[in-house]
């Protein structure tokens, strides 16, 4: 059996493949992710990432023991294999976007991948966030947590009674595409063409759109007292509280962890969250504890780690941390595979 | 051991009680909910109709190895016991309800009752609906389902990944708490005092308020062609469908058992419901599927039932479809006691 492992974070705009032994993240490789070709250009691409990254750990490639995805979603089934069916990365899906010029209805991610390695796992990045926190951050030891992403989107991922929420077609916790108010009209249209989704409401594009600056600075504003961006964030904050009152509602969890972009302002968005999530009925809300993601930085290495990652090693790697001392990212040019 | 089993319905107005052999209901007694006296009364009176129901059945009570408890709620914990804060049971809760004689701010269900069975289980109602649905009703076999019930009030159960979502304090899916219109600007007012939740939009009372007739005399009219009936009902139900999406999209289901009063004009609510339903994120909803209820009537005594139900029992039991030929309800005085 093979002793290292690959994690691999695929994202519409880049793709990261790091390989970790016992002790250490050894190496880590990145490019952007190719969106030209057939359907099997993503697993192909991925499969050359992970031989990239062996070859610069200087390990031998069948060594590796399981590969761990982290990736865009959602996802579909067929013949027991897991699809990618992201629209930000499948141009044939909908509306044709700007930059994606293929015609993919469908990425045949597991079937592709599966044969050519020992184990494969694959969850959308914010589930496999979630069990990264539950493991090596802020979620250790909790039960019922929920994670939220908080970026150019929205996402979660969830474990209630220690069960990790995956659901029929892996794709639990879709919370940015939940609607916030069952009218749906004169509410921002989101991505996936629907009106009033929290992702459309409150994600980085949200905020930009409604103040007219990038978050950054909106957030920079926020800072030195600019009331009109004050009030942005104010309204925003509140709605992204009924979100998350949304799901717990539903899910009934004790922590909350906030990760993503715009939550690396957590210290101005939580009193402005918690004001408006704890005015939500009390006998669901009174418990929840907020906490920001220990580990966002991280996760591109560590989400799909986290999937794979033996039970024997997690102690030692909650001790020592080694993430914090993974080597430089190799940057590979698009036209180099 | 003993080798008869108790079933609890507790109801803000009526509490049923049923004991079953290995092949049959035997005996069921039901009492109005005592809502006066010290907060030990109801348990006091689920003891009694217990040994009530015992006594008609002919068996000794220290014969009962277990007792699956099906209750109105939200719950809380406190040294490590479910306690009911059941607003429309706890006249301390809030404000004073109309009917509620008792100052109780939490019925002490589990500590009182825990000491004296071998096994005592306790779910809200909708969540031992599922258990019971999934076990003998419209879900078996399913590991992604979720209960829906649809009745004077709104409160959901969900199997994700074949696991019984229960939550930190047993309160997961409170469906009909979940924010319908993040501007909770004229909107409804829920029960627990906040706007716009799904309950106050889509349960009996909120049929009966935009109409002005009792939900039967509603859906009546709608099967006679009333067009503004008809218009009632359909605006009603395409909230609650994008209700069931909201839940749908962080539990990624792929079947939704809907029960409750209201669902009994499943024939006329499933296309209206449908209809809003699938035009949601087709990657999250088009392979979902709506059943009605099959247990229905029965879960008075089968989702206490299912919760404590041997193993073993269970495939004669659906085979046999013993409930059917359950014996008729005691109603005992609320003064015999």
């Amino acid at each position: 059996m093979g002793k290292y492992f690959a994690a691999v974070d695929i994202g519409a705009t880049k793709t990261t493949v790091s390989v970790s032994s016992r002790s250490a993240i050894l190496a880590r490789v990145y490019q952007l992710t190719r969106k030209r070709g057939d359907r099997q250009t993503v697993p192909r691409q991925i499969d050359f990432l992970i031989g990239t990254a062996c070859g610069q750990a200087q390990i031998d490639r069948g060594q590796i023991a399981a590969v761990g995805i982290s990736t865009a979603s959602p996802f579909e089934k067929s013949d027991g294999y897991l699809y990618l069916v992201a629209p930000n990365i499948c141009g044939g899906l909908g509306e044709k976007r700007e930059g994606i010029e293929n015609d993919w209805t469908q990425v045949p991610l597991e079937r592709e991948l599966s044969g050519r390695y020992p184990v494969l796992q694959i969850a959308n990045d914010c589930i496999s966030a979630a069990v990264a926190e539950r493991s090596f951050g802020a979620g250790r030891g909790e039960d019922n947590l929920l994670y939220v992403t908080w970026s150019t989107g929205i996402g979660g991922g969830a474990f209630v009674d220690g069960h990790l929420l995956t659901g029929k077609n892996d794709n639990a916790l879709h919370l940015g595409h939940i609607v916030m108010n069952y009218h749906q009209m004169d509410e921002p249209v989101c991505g996936c063409g629907d009106q009033a989704h929290l992702e459309a409401l409150v994600a980085g594009p949200a905020i930009a759109r409604e103040y007219g600056e990038q978050p950054p600075e909106v957030f920079r504003r926020c800072r030195s007292g600019e009331p009109q961006a004050m009030a942005t964030i104010q309204r925003i904050a509140a709605i992204m509280a009924i979100g998350l009152y949304n799901a717990v509602a539903v899910l009934d969890s004790r922590l909350v962890i906030v990760g993503g972009s715009v939550s690396k302002n957590w210290d101005l968005l939580e009193p402005l969250v918690a004001d408006k999530f704890y005015s939500c009925f009390p006998a669901l809300t009174r418990e929840v504890v907020f906490k920001r993601s220990e580990l966002d930085q991280y996760l591109g290495d560590m989400a799909g780690l986290s999937l794979v990652m033996p039970e024997s090693w997690v102690a030692d790697w909650q001790k020592r941390r080694p993430w914090q001392q993974a080597p430089d990212t190799t940057v590979l040019e698009p036209e180099r595979a």
